[in-house]
């Protein structure tokens, strides 16, 4: 077996730069100083974003391959955010000397693999040793002579649509944190088998939450679909529903009223997930277990609070044809019109539960 | 002491992005999902660098100031060294909990001074906590219409030329790793004091060389002043002269044949430095001490080996008038003509010390 400290950077690099995609943008590849990417309307868009082991992944859950969709995704979304078109991405790596070269490849193929569905490249990068894997990645995009879609432009009267999945990715995490596994009630297993509703072992689901949460697939080319739309404002769903709708809302000066009934279907289809997550992490009074509020409250959490979906959240005029895959899930207020502490409502109520995840304490 | 643990990612952004440059070519710049930037001939230069805790910095030597200074300079020498004007960069921060937030305050005070000097933005970023500080900057420059500067040009008859201090740095690296320090040879320290001749402490010298290697100030203009003058190839002196110089060989399928009388200035100047260090760190034979060839060694590996300085590396066509601060330094002969291993030669010998540093084994 392969261990990076066996080889120079110049001889990972040879084995990892074949791998990577050039991208329709890219005028200078790898290789030099630095990369030349094409800028056909004199501007372009770029954002940094980093994963860092134990605190964004785990190596335990997460292959090389894993970290590199999800590192893509995640960036590749902070773009379409913007209304652009991503292009190219260059990638900072931090590597300890003991990881194995295969978990690196991995890596670089699952870069590639992430940025495919949108033709962008993977131009450049820098590699160093450290005492845990980090990924800093530096995406850009081309805005195609269009305006940038900011946070702050959403309006009174405006649709709030969202495009993608909502609390997969933290009741995939919630899945791996409580040992629940998707195998037969009686088979041999180290966790403990995941039925979810009389005597039914739903693997699909399984299987569904948990690549949600380690390669999720925000739906990228929906940013560029709702920038032409008109979209007032825009954002990708990192850190939780209500914490990123808030951000639109205080960038823009009004309220986000949230339609309940827009969430019931996540939240009817990860309730049976949630009540088997709280029934094996022992939620709940000692004895008793978790009660159905109890597991109404933690698919709600998935569902309103949990990160990392990547979904994107927008503000379209009143009216607007919402293309595909937007959907309406409520709509822009005055600030202060019935709650003036509240950036974010649900129904013109305040949140059930808290907003989420504070990347940095977390 | 407040302490980076006790605030949200929120909190400490609002203290760090105000003290943040914009830079010339920011159109939108941090506190969206993205930031824009200009690229006014409908191209761009990107590079990424990334500095890790205890690889590539010491708190113990390095303020946060010191990291950020340097960790801009180095990546702003990448932009350099494609003969294109930096516009801006982006940083993405890994920070220990207990990091005191007066560090991350300086880093972005020396982020911004080491913009200062060419204008350029630091126009977003991202930040998460981890076990060890490591600083991924990503930055991008501007070709104002003119071609790269790869470093594959370079063609036989062709000066080489340099631009920048050279060995500093590994001067400056081994005079804190020895323990030397500047004071008075009679007043009370806890390292050894340095004593360069006769009584001498050459207080001025080791502040030099030390900030050298905590600061670097690599000589950004150059890069463009070079493209202007129609430089074949350059780089980025990053890894060693030695080491750096054979990319360009090896990429222009030429060699390099440097000239030792143009380093003759530096190996005396670093000799006397050479020699308190080798005496404090017990070099040369048990009880008898370094000998003059020990001592030249040491001085030689600074100046031919020592890595980090970010002087620029360039050929230009014979009979050019090199711009200031350029010096010619060599020549570009046909790879083969007399020594067919070498990609690079001293004097048309093989070097005489070993090229330089690995950034990854390091």
């Amino acid at each position: 077996m392969t261990r990076v400290r066996d080889l120079s950077e110049d001889q990972i690099l040879d084995r990892i730069v074949p791998l990577l995609p050039r991208g329709g943008a890219t005028l200078l590849g790898p290789g030099d100083d630095a990369a030349v990417l094409a800028a056909p309307d004199g501007r372009f868009v770029v954002s940094t974003d980093v994963l860092v082991e134990d605190r964004h992944f785990r190596t335990r859950w997460s292959t090389g391959y894993d970290v590199g969709r999800r590192a893509a995704a995640q960036n590749l979304a902070d773009v379409a955010a913007m209304g652009a078109r991503p292009t190219a991405l260059v990638t900072s790596l931090v590597v300890p000397g003991d990881t194995e070269l295969d978990w690196v490849v991995g890596l670089a193929k699952g870069l590639a693999d992430g940025c495919a569905p949108v033709g962008a490249g993977a131009v450049g990068g820098d590699l160093a040793g450290g005492p845990c894997l980090v990924v800093a990645i530096t995406v850009h995009g081309d805005l195609e002579g269009r305006a940038p879609v900011l946070r702050s432009g959403a309006r009174p009267g405006d649709v709030v649509a969202h495009a993608g999945v909502r609390g997969w990715s933290a009741a995939g995490l919630a899945l791996l944190e409580s040992g629940l596994v998707p195998a037969p009630v009686d088979a041999p297993t180290t966790g403990v088998p995941l039925e979810v509703a009389d005597g039914v072992v739903l693997e699909d689901v399984w299987h569904r939450l948990v690549a949600a949460h380690l390669r999720p697939d925000p739906p990228l080319a929906a940013g560029v679909a709702a920038a032409q739309a008109g979209a007032t404002a825009m954002l990708d769903l990192s850190d939780g529903l209500l914490r990123d709708a808030a951000r639109v809302a205080r960038a823009s000066g009004v309220r986000l009223d949230l339609d309940p009934d827009a969430f019931a279907a996540d939240r009817a289809e990860l309730r049976p997930v949630a009540r088997a997550v709280a029934a094996a992490t022992g939620l709940g009074e000692p004895g008793w277990g978790p009660t159905p509020a109890d597991v109404d409250r933690l698919a709600d959490t998935w569902v309103w609070a949990g990160g990392e979906d990547h979904g994107l959240l927008a503000t379209f005029p009143a009216g607007t044809v919402l293309p595909a895959p937007w959907t309406a899930v409520g709509r822009v207020v005055e600030a202060g019109e019935t709650a003036p502490a509240a950036a974010v409502t649900v129904g013109g109520h305040a949140p059930a539960v808290s907003p989420g995840w504070d990347h940095f304490r977390a």
